[in-house]
């Protein structure tokens, strides 16, 4: 692989003292070691969303545990931190950006972070994310918060543990955002969000009044399944992604694992009565596939291998999700496939009334099917609550009703249920607690860098129109999936963009696709 | 759970000092530990054989050998060996079939094998395992011998230096044996293999002369996959096979892997053009499934919750499979929930015609479809070139040719070609070396068993006619699935019936039921 694999970064050969050079492969032996065991707790989780035995659930926690004990007990190796060390002061200090300075820049981070957690926590923790999971399935079905709350508590009860432990000044919610955003922090969210709340709550209200709204009843029809499965399957590998060195299954969840460098799973939930749940859920992972795909395999479990941050792991989810999958060329190209798998549902219904009613604009309770312009608004509310929780400001018996009224207060809308509301996501019930703002950056960065694509891929949009993707997912693989974790998420962007991260660009976007719908 | 758990084992409630008290309990642990791993081991390979994307074999090599290697640490731990030893000198010397005396001794026993082990072989045979095994899977759809060939000689390569490792004194084989049918030998299978040959080959001679022979194109007739699929998971779901604790899914080959003690799982395959394939592979591979749902799951990684020896677990499945599912009493109950979901193929013909049908006999290619009368005779084949192989006496390029006599010799059939020849077992290609005489005990274990369960389970038939089974399944647990692996299986064989094993009830059996089908 060239040095053009990372974007043009400054790796230069490798040279370092047979000493160095000892140590230096000892690294990446062992960094590999402990990525091999990371991609069997992906096997365990993959099989635990979708084929596991539910009476399967309490021996799975044990699994997770022994591997998180395993794992922490190599990462808080003492040659292994001695040797980052070493390298880190010495050879590798002048080249923080090339694949070796990067590696050791990346796993000194980790081996920080789990110094500082004792063993007893990590398996508590690895314990509660298998066992909850299974707690909240049942509860999500039956509709019953109560059923869930104790295990809520004791998972939050150990983030908060985990926080402490890791060290923070301004907020707990720190150091647990910084694990899927380095370097980000709640208070960076909280702008962050903060702005796109005050542009996006006038946006809304100016197509609350709108003249023209689209149909979205054709969206309701008879989707059959079967039909569904193809037509996911066949769009999916059309963007480039390998079904060969991949799967899409049904989950209750829609998500991406990466089992193995050959190995991306995907998942996706189907709606008979519901066109866009699958359709775009299928979209949407499989651009997170392309992305793990796309990442360079003779540097799996080394940062250069290794996705930059989650909020630009989402980027690329909803690049093809929204940028390319609710624009026009795509249903130019895609619309007669759609219609010829839904002859029922689609055969009187034209590409334009499809289109709009694809990219229709509604406060809604269901955060992995609201569109565009309200999405970034549940995640408004999902960061200011966990925050909240882990802060100790909120507790968890007054979580459903802070809920409701915050979807009530933000979005003008009130969930009827906790099915519909403060039960619908996994996240907590794994210990997932941080991560929901990487879903709002993602956004921004996906509009950002799809904007600055436009410029750079020849007639983008009529190759798109044509069902054709590789300019579009060559330029991907080079500015991002081949730069690895060797940069942050906001380096990252200023090097493809030339411009720090900027609301404009998904302002813009959605300005310039919703008024002409909405006929404002 | 109460002493009569295990059979009625002298199990003493356990009295030790506190020093020996803690090593107990290091130990029991210290097990625990590595069956976790174990079974995480199980569910890899369940993956890789029903889900794993093709691209991903390389990767999953990977996954499994860091396991292996983890394990090995675990099994030669030298404080572990330590504590085994001292509380098998000491306190536990004097009770070798308490639930502790037979955890140490059988551990003991492994941790003698392990250490014996270099990690380096440890490491190569768990690659070889999933290497080979994706190479056979393409070999075997090709038909192509000449592409497994090399990493076929590569895993005999292997095996020898594990069975010189291991040591050994008549025979190689033994010790590969030995790791599945704990005492047994090479000498032991041969007896066994040629007083079986000797007795069933007048059999067939007889049954090929008979006045009278079975309409077998009845199952030859389409039956639906979609029908096949729901009465497979009724049938097992009926005999007690519990699939909220297990699964079933259509794999290329049938087997039953315990992924945790409440997740089991079994793989059948269909073929629309033939009714027994998926039907008695399935009865088949539930039979081992009640038995490990059957374990103790209190003792899940120690003897007493461990299955007896593989002979042993082949006793239940062929007991299921041959002995219940090919019986005029369970089709009595079964034939017309058969019917019915078959309603085509079967409208006309009647429970005799199909009793006599699943019974035929008639050499045949293939030893999963193989019937109760020619199916030790594959056995009898495979044995003697595996023994050959390791020996030395026979060459891998000299395979194919040697496998098609046998069969000419010993079946009075030649295999067409390599598919339904040499390349149609998967134990080879996964380094299963050893096992194939496991398959013969199991049919003379569930024989005996079998013939005494009748005495012991009131009205036995009559409850199977009626869709009962929880009196033989009752019998069974209490006799074989609760006592583990704290007897060998010779010992278990006489505890159950009083008798040392014997090839009398097995060709009792075949005489009794198939002399009157061929009017004999």
């Amino acid at each position: 692989m060239d040095s053009s694999s990372n974007g043009g970064a400054e790796s230069a050969p490798l040279k370092l003292s047979p000493a160095h050079t000892r140590q230096w492969e000892r690294v990446c032996q062992h960094a590999r070691d402990i990525r091999v065991l990371d991609s069997i707790q992906w096997l365990l989780d993959w099989d635990q969303q979708c084929y596991m035995p539910s009476a399967g659930a309490e021996y799975r926690a044990r699994q997770f545990t022994a591997l998180a004990a395993y794992m922490h007990r190599l990462w808080t190796d003492r040659q292994f931190g001695d040797d980052l060390n070493e390298l880190a002061a010495g050879p590798l200090a002048d080249q923080p950006y090339s694949d070796a300075g990067a590696t050791v820049r990346v796993l000194r981070r980790q081996v920080e972070r789990m110094v500082r957690l004792p063993q007893t926590l990590v398996e508590a923790l690895a314990n509660a994310r298998s066992t909850s999971q299974q707690i909240w399935v049942a509860a999500r079905k039956a509709n019953d918060f109560r059923a869930f709350a104790p295990s809520l508590a004791e998972t939050f009860r150990l983030k908060r543990q985990q926080a402490d432990a890791l060290g923070w000044t301004a907020s707990p919610y720190d150091p647990l955002f910084d694990e899927y955003e380095p370097d980000a922090t709640a208070a960076d969210a909280e702008r962050v969000l903060a702005d796109l709340q005050t542009q996006l709550v006038p946006l809304l209200d100016r197509i609350r009044g709108a003249p023209r709204r689209p149909d979205v009843s054709i969206l309701r029809r008879h989707y059959p399944v079967a039909a569904q499965r193809r037509i996911g399957r066949r769009i999916a590998s059309r963007i480039g992604f390998r079904l060969d060195a991949g799967r899409l299954d049904p989950a209750p969840h829609p998500f991406c694992m990466q089992v193995g460098p050959q190995d991306v799973r995907l998942t996706t939930r189907y709606d008979e009565r519901f066109f866009s749940t699958s359709f775009f859920s299928t979209l949407h992972e499989a651009g997170h596939g392309l992305y793990e795909q796309g990442l360079r395999a003779d540097q799996f479990g080394l940062a250069p291998g290794d996705y930059c941050s989650l909020g630009m792991h989402e980027s690329q989810s909803r690049l093809w999700e929204n940028l390319v999958g609710r624009s026009q060329p795509f249903w130019t190209f895609a619309f007669p496939w759609v219609q010829q798998a839904f002859p029922a549902a689609l055969a009187s219904v034209s590409q334009d009334q499809f289109y709009a009613a694809i990219n229709d604009v509604q406060p809604s309770l269901i955060r992995v099917e609201a569109d565009e312009a309200t999405y970034n608004l549940h995640i408004v509310i999902r960061f200011r609550i966990e925050r909240d929780l882990l802060e100790g400001s909120l507790a968890i018996d007054d979580l459903p009703s802070r809920w409701n009224d915050e979807y009530e207060r933000v979005l003008g809308i009130r969930p009827p249920d906790d099915r519909q509301g403060v039960l619908q996501d996994i996240h907590w019930s794994v210990g997932i607690v941080g991560y929901f703002p990487t879903y709002a950056l993602g956004n921004l960065y996906a509009c950002q860098v799809y904007e600055h694509a436009r410029t750079q891929v020849a007639d983008m949009d009529a190759a798109i129109a044509e069902g054709r993707f590789g300019g579009l997912l060559n330029f991907l693989r080079r500015r991002i999936h081949h730069c690895g974790r060797v940069w942050s998420a906001g380096q990252l962007i200023e090097r493809i963009t030339g411009q720090a991260l900027s609301s404009e660009p998904f302002m813009n976007h959605l300005r310039a696709k919703l008024l002409p719908i909405f006929a404002l």
